[in-house]
């Protein structure tokens, strides 16, 4: 007998239990049907990758993160570290095949060596959607709507969404001689929330050599620092002013607030000149989605408009507008809202197993009910009757049956103890069915 | 600027355009569907695991074929190259924390360095189902009862499943003194339809020194040749009677054709004393599945009952059944057949952009029409008509719409050009939903 190895897996990675994997599951299709209705498509694309295509534009931090290795075959590859690096050599190399606008999602598994903390993973999933080969209002609008709708879909009580434009940040930067430090700005604007006030204008001070540019740049940032959705319009118009007047990148945000209101779902998106997104990528409309129950998560779906999703494998440039959601930061916090219903399991009823039962007449029986698109399963063995009822217990199973025969049976409400006897199994479908509506 | 790098992905790996990802995800649904109708529950193991842990039983083949490395902490690790081994880990780790009898599902992706060749892939889905802790002919036949069920799902007009034992197969060696040599013999015989009879009496007299042994296996083997399901009763009883007898194991598959009969589905099953499964994990019942239009393609959905899952893991012993469908071979096969609808996209209507129109009242109009559950995406900016409408057909998407402010519209049938003109938005929406049934 060959020796006992001690079960275990990896830090950082983690086994999904059924309890866990429903959820997430369930999560997963209400995201899909939302993406479905809207006509996005699903793709997928290889978690192996070659590492000169994956690793060409992050810097050290995710190099040094990501899981890299020589296959068998000699070759340099590692995992995908995200969903969008691989999606722009997707775009690339089936640009002939594809049809533009092109809108997609894909919801799959990216691994990153991360330390493990709390709430950080090495394994999760990512859940992205673009539209990648139209520049227009309704392109950006439609990604915040299909935000909204997701969210909805979910049963999250109330989100929002900020909204800023890294255009418009860009004018107000150049108006004050600042744009060739623009990468450094935005990436301290996206701590504000991090660091204290004092902290911030001392590391602005360092930056723009000029308090008084720091005080611009700073009232700028909190101008909506108590936006509600109601002074959409008017902090525009300050960001607006703050830019050097009207040009494409305000008409263009006055455009998508016109398509939000049309919806009707302003109450949730707040315009907010602090939102940046750190990453140069973006270029148009960025935005950060929060819980009402629960801003201090942190955004469960940001992202964004980018004018060249895929300079880095082909020439000529795509533009796209796209956010992604982390899924698993987005099923913790539902967790803590308690918004992440408990689904034990699917099965609404079990024929139990006794004594005289005929196996063929249990399963007889759980086959009818089938048929009667009642999830049925059957227990596979004489137990004793509480450690049968424990079971369904523990699985969250709300119906019981005894078959009598093949066509008749007990049905219990496992909840109530109600008892409904020497009823035909299409009768006790037909409970069972009434009862779930 | 830097270097634009060739877009490329690694031999044997693939993307998924959605014309190829949306029958995969239609497919996956359907199972998952099935799987559910009978209690099944999900789980999710990690992609990346400790090679002692996935490489413990496995013999010098998978080694070789496995993405095997040491991670940025020096750990010994790999991909894992099936979905049982994890499964094993799985249920000995938390024995505790699930309820046994334990039905799980779990469709994933695994790898393999394998050289690629047509139909193989170093990447690929596997689809598993398995019922642990419970040894009962009920527990069996609810695995064949579920493949059955899992194929009228998907719409395959007909299966055979042919169904042996492992046990009847040991006793009978052992009648021929043959026991210790029986993983020769089962590998041998698994490849009875591969080579020639001469070949295949050649290979067996060197395992059996015995010419009279040899045909005496070859009879039992193929005793069932030209088995149809009406010789399912008949083919038993030969096979007991080679294995000296009546015992649990002829019982059990007697009780386990009661439960096909009493199902009505004895028409899909064949007992073939000559499916072995090469393995020698198998202790029980086991089966291979053949589509009756492409029987050539070989097994799409094989397993079988094993009586020691955990060994390598724990001390106790946990018997399962259960059954793993190659997803890629199944959806080949599918397309060979003309049984995987074409589905190109799920949008039911498109909103096209013309010259006057309001952006805001083309995504109006969408949403109402989603909120009648019709699938709607809107053509995102101004391209010629011509352009948009041929951009819809490649899309597959049935009707066009054009909106007349945010509550009226014209609905074209794309297909027959058949013409709504002047109507309102929700007549639209019945209109569209008459014709989808």
């Amino acid at each position: 007998m060959p020796q006992i190895i001690q079960p275990r897996i990896l830090k950082g990675f983690r086994d999904f239990l059924p309890e866990q994997e429903i959820p997430r599951a369930v999560l997963i299709e209400k995201l899909t049907k939302t993406f479905r209705g809207f006509g996005f498509v699903p793709i997928d694309t290889p978690a192996l990758e070659y590492s000169e295509i994956l690793l060409r534009k992050s810097g050290g931090e995710t190099e040094k993160q990501v899981f890299r290795f020589n296959d068998n075959g000699g070759r340099d590859v590692a995992l995908r570290f995200d969903l969008t690096v691989p999606f722009a050599r997707f775009v690339a190399e089936h640009k002939d095949e594809i049809y533009f606008p092109f809108k997609r999602y894909h919801i799959a598994k990216v691994w990153r060596g991360e330390k493990p903390q709390a709430g950080r993973y090495r394994e999760f999933i990512q859940c992205d959607f673009d539209t990648v080969g139209a520049d227009t209002s309704g392109s950006d609008f439609e990604i915040l709507s299909m935000i909204k709708a997701a969210f909805d879909e979910i049963g999250v009580p109330g989100i929002t969404v900020k909204i800023s434009h890294r255009g418009v940040f860009n004018r107000f930067l150049e108006r004050l001689s600042l744009l060739d430090k623009s990468e450094e700005i935005l990436r301290l604007t996206d701590k504000v929330l991090k660091i204290s006030r004092e902290e911030l204008e001392t590391q602005m001070d360092g930056l723009t050599n000029s308090n008084e540019k720091t005080k611009a740049v700073l009232s700028y940032i909190e101008s909506a620092r108590s936006a509600s959705p109601k002074d959409f319009e008017k902090t525009l118009e300050k960001m607006e002013e703050a830019a050097g007047g009207p040009a494409s990148d305000t008409k263009r945000l006055r455009e998508i607030y016109e398509c939000i209101k049309a919806e009707g779902i302003q109450d949730s998106f707040v315009l907010d000149p602090s939102i940046t997104r750190g990453l140069d990528y973006y270029t148009g409309i960025v935005y950060e989605t929060f819980l009402n129950e629960l801003p201090s998560i942190g955004s469960v779906c940001s992202g964004g408009r980018y004018d060249n999703l895929t300079g880095l494998y082909m020439k000529g440039e795509i533009s796209g507008v796209g956010a992604s959601i982390g899924l698993d930061r987005l099923i913790a916090a539902l967790e803590q809202t308690g918004n992440n219903k408990k689904t034990p399991g699917f099965t609404e009823a079990v024929v139990f197993c006794s004594e005289n039962d005929k196996t063929s007449d249990r399963y007889k029986v759980a086959g009818i009910l089938r048929k009667k698109n009642i999830c049925c399963e059957v227990f596979p063995e004489q137990k004793k009757q509480g450690f049968q009822y424990t079971w369904a217990e523990k699985k969250g199973i709300p119906w019981g049956i005894f078959s009598i025969g093949e066509s008749k049976c007990i049905l219990k409400n496992l909840g109530t103890r109600e008892t409904f006897e020497n009823i035909t199994v299409e009768e006790a479908a037909e409970i069972i069915g009434k009862k779930r509506n």
